[in-house]
């Protein structure tokens, strides 16, 4: 499906980020922007601006008749969604194609069968991806939900189906609790997400966030290496690696080729992200679930692997075929992704807007910047408070270890609050390094949060 | 030979790279800076800062005493020359290590020997390097001048044996001209070099510039690949890439290995260039000279090989044997160097020296910066004018060309006019796209210097 004008339904780093590989395409960009935000960087790189609405997210970039009426409105016949916002919205997606504008990420119907948590559990299973034990689909009225919470052992969590992301979960510790907390649970999810439905699945206490980069085109699909997300905080990434470090190499194996077989079953275009939890422990890893979209760390495959990620997305939308296929993919050194958020580490991490009054990134060899603002941007508060990405390569683990703490501290920000001493702190720990930290080292190492004080 | 205090010997965007790998290298770093230096960027980043004199090189940067005092006095145990200024200075190389400091580069021996051209040109020779017709070194005022031009063939040029880089240069197009032309060039090489000596060599009217980066040990030496450094004006390079382009493979693998063998043949240590000029039409390429120091184009080589060239400059001059074999030596993709220069292409390329009120650089997949200055930093007019170097890099020249274009477009400078047009136009053209460009092109293509008109 060809195109030529694409409208940019983001803001921030990662609609700098598409307006970039979109001009090397050819394609005329047009920035969906709200009122504060067209002014930002991105705003200036775009060829043409459209102001959808206020601030409040709901009423411009959540708002889809707003967004497809700037796409409307200027002539536009792709969309791309970015992360977050609508990206993983499947009835924008499909309001975009029966507009007769191509949608850059996969089939409105993968996304839903991606949405509905405990139906891509179902379908990890039948792909042959490694899963929990937990209940096989979501727990209907009728079902004997202690008899299968036994199977699945305590400590065991609730899950809303329509949850993700780290959202709409509920430790359940011992049988007695388990009819209790699932009321709740259906109740809350009814809340958050509309829809009451939950399932069950094996608690993991101390596990490494690993995941998986797919790329289809309905028919084929090749897998672009794995990640490593454990630096969490709050169920936020932090920091981000590639390859994912101190991974068995049969498990490696094991979450490339099923992640690959699940993108098949569902007949995948695009980009996509399968995720896992990894137990050090038992050497077992098992499936979270998919991500249809571009994702936030998306960069450190692409310093691994020289490929454009956004453009492999873009191409595979506009050709319908991928171009690559597995032997062409490959992999060199390691590389890390720092978020730099505009957040007040001394103040439990409160966003700090303000002006940016002195911004000089670091550079030199195996330095990237991704960021979405420049020296005299204002930082709002009306949005997430990611600045910048900075990401580090360098051939080995270790050695990007000492370059990314070289690169942090050049890191020159006024006007803001930022997590740069954050960043500092944990990448110096032994536990980083020596990879024994998991997905709740950050919270758990009261040194890290107060790092400023 | 254990060093922990690197004193750096220069200024610029080239002192900022040095302190970068330096501090990943556990090195403390001391800055000899100018007096209006002691404010730079460098100084900032560099642990401590030593002024070493007023602002004329000649008073600072190139006053062996002062540098040498600067190191002495902050307890350095090697020093870095950068490029330019020192760094080719036999006898400051020979001064740094009788104080029983480390000298980051070959010994003074290489230095003197590639530092006289007519010398060099016989190692090359010697070394099975390919070379132009002409005298076999100096030309003696015994030699029968005549008889060996008429072997060289006219139109042939006459250079200053302690030239080099383009400098003492004159062309001699019929054999009557030769005399009076050899009496010139005699006077002229006395007056800006200290000696008279010129070797006569063969004249190539329309020739790429490509170069051979080499590192040895003493005993073992490498290549790290090719580079194209025939974009210039005023025999400045302006734009840089790697790998060569346009080179018949034959070609490429004579040149990376008579320069192995030439570095071989001089015991060299530490990083190296063999510079060649090639002729497109005779598929021959022949040596011009030997740089004996890190090039500013150094960056292009580290983005197709994942190598940090300063790295390894250091480690060799610390640990005496090279870390690395030729097989540990790979290349992936295709680099372009931009030289962003505060002149005014307007005003036939004066310098502009101002404040820098905006800087704004590119980011996104495969770009990296190196850069001298940060937003407000005070570009003197003491210097040479390179602000920074914009370096990109994407797995096929045509699409490095496509990224750079996008990159360069993005670049915002306030406070001082620069090369950026320039750089654009020059990119732009289709007979660089097409590789049928010379060393002559900017300069005879008089729509490149007047696109700001």
């Amino acid at each position: 499906m060809t195109f030529s004008k694409l409208l940019i339904a983001n803001r921030g780093e990662i609609a700098v980020r598409i307006i970039r590989t979109a001009r090397e395409l050819g394609l005329r960009t047009v920035l969906a922007a709200s009122e504060p935000d067209a002014t930002s960087y991105a705003a200036e790189l775009a060829d043409e601006v459209e102001v959808i609405g206020p601030a409040a997210a709901g009423k411009s970039y959540l708002n889809t008749e707003a967004v497809l009426g700037a796409a409307t409105a200027t002539g536009c016949d792709a969309v791309h969604p970015g992360y977050g916002f609508l990206s993983e919205n499947a009835a924008f997606a499909r309001a975009v194609a029966d507009a007769g504008m191509t949608w850059i990420g996969p089939d409105a119907g993968a996304i839903e069968l991606m949405g509905d948590k405990s139906r891509a559990r179902q379908a990890a299973e039948d792909a042959g991806v490694p899963t929990f034990r937990g209940s096989h689909g979501s727990l209907s009225p009728d079902d004997d939900a202690a008899a299968i919470a036994a199977e699945v052992g305590y400590p065991l969590v609730v899950k809303a189906s329509a949850g993700g992301g780290g959202r709409g979960i509920r430790l359940v510790t011992a049988p007695e609790e388990l009819e209790s907390t699932l009321a709740m649970a259906r109740a809350e999810a009814q809340g958050a997400f509309g829809d009451p439905s939950v399932y069950l699945e094996q608690f993991v206490s101390a596990a490494r966030h690993v995941e998986v980069q797919i790329l289809g085109d309905g028919e084929h699909v090749i897998h672009l290496g794995d990640r490593d997300c454990s630096l969490q905080r709050r169920q936020q990434k932090v920091v981000e690696e590639a390859p994912a470090p101190g991974l068995p190499e049969p498990v490696r194996t094991k979450i490339l080729s099923s992640s690959i077989e699940l993108g098949k079953l569902c007949s995948y275009r695009g980009l996509g992200t399968v995720e896992f939890l990894y137990d050090p422990v038992s050497h077992e890893a098992a499936f979270i679930e998919m991500n249809t979209r571009l994702q936030v760390e998306h960069p450190v495959t692409e310093m691994i692997t020289g490929l454009d990620l956004v453009r492999e997305q873009i191409l595979v939308a506009r050709d319908g075929v991928l171009r690559l296929s597995q032997q062409d993919v490959t992999f060199t050194g390691h590389a890390f992704e720092f978020r730099v958020n505009a957040e007040d580490p001394a103040s439990n991490f409160l966003p700090s807007p303000g002006t940016l009054s002195r911004l000089d990134w670091p550079g030199g060899p195996g330095i990237r910047v991704d960021s979405g603002v420049v020296t005299g941007s204002v930082v709002a508060p009306f949005y997430d408070s990611l600045l910048a990405k900075l990401i580090v390569w360098d051939s080995r683990r270790e050695d990007t270890i000492v370059r990314s703490l070289r690169a942090l501290g050049e890191v020159r920000i006024e006007g803001v609050k930022t997590t740069l001493p954050l960043l500092q702190a944990v990448l110096a720990r032994s536990e980083v390094r020596d990879i024994v930290h998991s997905t709740k080292f950050i919270e758990s190492t009261p040194d890290l949060l107060g790092v400023t004080s």
